[in-house]
């Protein structure tokens, strides 16, 4: 692996340092950053999606939590905790369908409240900072062991097909779907990527494809619609994709057009994987039913690139997930390894090794 | 039906008259029309997009045939047809996939070839310029009667789902998809909408979003990968779409994306239609598999709207068009009628009308 790639989420100084993010709506045409230096500007940064991908929200909120120094100084001691949730509860406004926000806001809750009153508020925030920074390494090496978990699903020669980004750009580092690619062309495998373009906001042809060049992995950029035909060519023996937020039973929430992908997979009899940390598992939540779907502005789609492509007035459907049931999944990828056949008893028995 | 609608083609005139299209690589934003004076401004516009839909390219390549006139000026009587060929052979070379080109063409041909040698030219010009109308008229009536045909598969109140532009600017007038719903919505149905964008070139969201609005037909527009999402919400009752080459057992080639939204039609137990006249059959092709595929400009994806959305360098795989197998589609709607099951033998049966 590239250890050069630039990183999506970096905190910059000690505790009084800063939040530098790329800029990802400047990909690929400027690899520029942007500087937070308050809990708004990450929210700004997450909503308007110059950071995106589940993990890598986590990581920004939990560093956005640590931007909070201002507010903190207002209070005494004992009332730190709580004058510190608004900053949480606000970071969590931000997107409402990735877990992983909410999993690394919730993170930090714990660790704050478990600072004791006596603390100055340099400790107290030093402690906040050794969070976040274990939430990134942990998903560093989360990805990491995803990588090695997946890559033996990859045969030597294959084609992959991918959606979205699930890339570095995505995560701490080397992402989830992408890092499992990655994974597999260091153990000699030759592959060949078939990355979606991913419309409204195209993360497949502006990112994907963009780490894809950056690690010389042989790729090919699709418009969505043309997957289907890639696959009746046989072009594609494995699919895999990254996940915004999974439901206990395996429903996996990630980026429109994922749910079509895993029908078509099966309509073509190939494997169909997604690829996520254990922090992407919403265990409180029985089916992807209750996956809240975050709805996005008409104009990603009617006024995209700086152009308008649709008449004035036209009416714009724009949900930015969808779900796939489990039942389409062929298994799911996790740092603790594979979970296979996607079911709830498999999806427990994975998982309650972190929990316990 | 608004009969105002501006057509896509109109000869303008007479023998020594020009052929007016719309420019569509400039809708939704501006209606402009460019006029063709030679058969090499007409073989550009099809290149080009300018005029396209499979029945709307056929019309144009016949007047074109008309715009010969300076090329047949320089040859004896007896040599008309056979100078004639050279430039069908041309317009021909414009666009691989729609048959209805071969077809429009392979009529002035023949018409061409049964002008008395005693002719004038003038005389020669009119035969032509005649048989080209009459395809053009041919295209309008059919267009009503496809209509009329398919309108009864539409219940009141249900949601429709097409893709591309299967509508007035890809015809004649009416168009073929979208004639059945401009039709149902005539007898007094309410029916919405569901249109796909159609990457890479939008003809869903520049064109066809256009026609229903200027038809007042309730629509939504969505990003052709929200297509299962949407049929999973419950939303759509019949997939209909378009069609640029029909094999005689039914595959049917048409825009990329079509062969998807037929296998994600059955997932969700939805009926999915093809509407084409029968000048789009191709009885010569016992199946689709012979049907030969446009391969377009890699651009298309990668610059599209004028911007670059893809890194410099990235590879790209830009078929125009894709074929979905007769299995999946649930019945063909010609201005003969319903075909349904799609079979070698309906098919025979339905088309035999015309080869008499």
């Amino acid at each position: 692996l590239n250890l050069q790639a630039p990183l999506a989420v970096a905190w910059v100084g000690e505790v009084d340092g800063l939040l530098r993010l790329i800029d990802q709506t400047l990909l690929p045409q400027r690899l520029e950053y942007v500087d937070c230096s308050s809990p708004e500007m990450v929210w700004e940064a997450i909503r308007q999606l110059r950071v995106r991908g589940a993990p890598a929200i986590g990581i920004a909120a939990a560093y956005g939590v640590c931007l909070a120094g201002e507010t903190l100084a207002r209070v005494a001691p004992h009332a730190r905790p709580a004058q510190l949730q608004t900053v949480i509860d606000y970071l969590a406004s931000s997107r409402p369908t990735a877990v992983n926000l909410f999993w690394a806001l919730d993170r930090m809750r714990r660790r704050a409240s478990a600072v004791p009153a006596t603390a100055s508020l340099q400790q107290f925030r030093e402690q906040l900072l050794d969070e976040a920074r274990r939430i990134q390494a942990e998903d560093s090496q989360s990805c990491r062991a995803i990588g090695r978990s997946g890559a033996p699903l990859l045969a030597d020669g294959c084609g992959v097909l991918t959606h979205c980004n699930a890339g570095g750009l995505a995560t701490a580092e080397y992402g989830t779907a992408l890092s499992i690619i990655f994974t597999a062309q260091e153990q000699g495998k030759r592959l060949h990527v078939y990355v979606d373009e991913t419309r409204p906001l195209l993360q497949g042809a502006r990112l994907t494809a963009w780490e894809l060049q950056q690690r010389n992995v042989p790729s090919t950029l699709i418009c969505d619609s043309a997957a289907a035909q890639v696959m009746q060519e046989g072009r594609v023996s494995a699919v895999i994709v990254g996940a915004d937020r999974i439901a206990a039973n395996g429903d996996t929430a990630n980026k429109i057009g994922t749910y079509a992908l895993a029908l078509l997979a099966q309509a073509h009899s190939i494997p169909f994987y997604v690829a996520a940390p254990l922090s992407t598992f919403d265990l409180t939540l029985e089916t992807g039913a209750s996956i809240p779907i975050e709805q996005r502005a008409a104009e990603e789609i009617t006024c995209g690139f700086g152009r308008q492509t649709a008449p004035r007035g036209v009416e714009a459907y724009n949900p930015a997930f969808d779900v796939t049931p489990a039942r389409y999944i062929s298994a799911i990828v996790t740092e603790r390894g594979i979970i296979r056949p996607v079911t709830a008893q498999e999806i427990r028995r994975t998982s309650s090794a972190l929990q316990a």
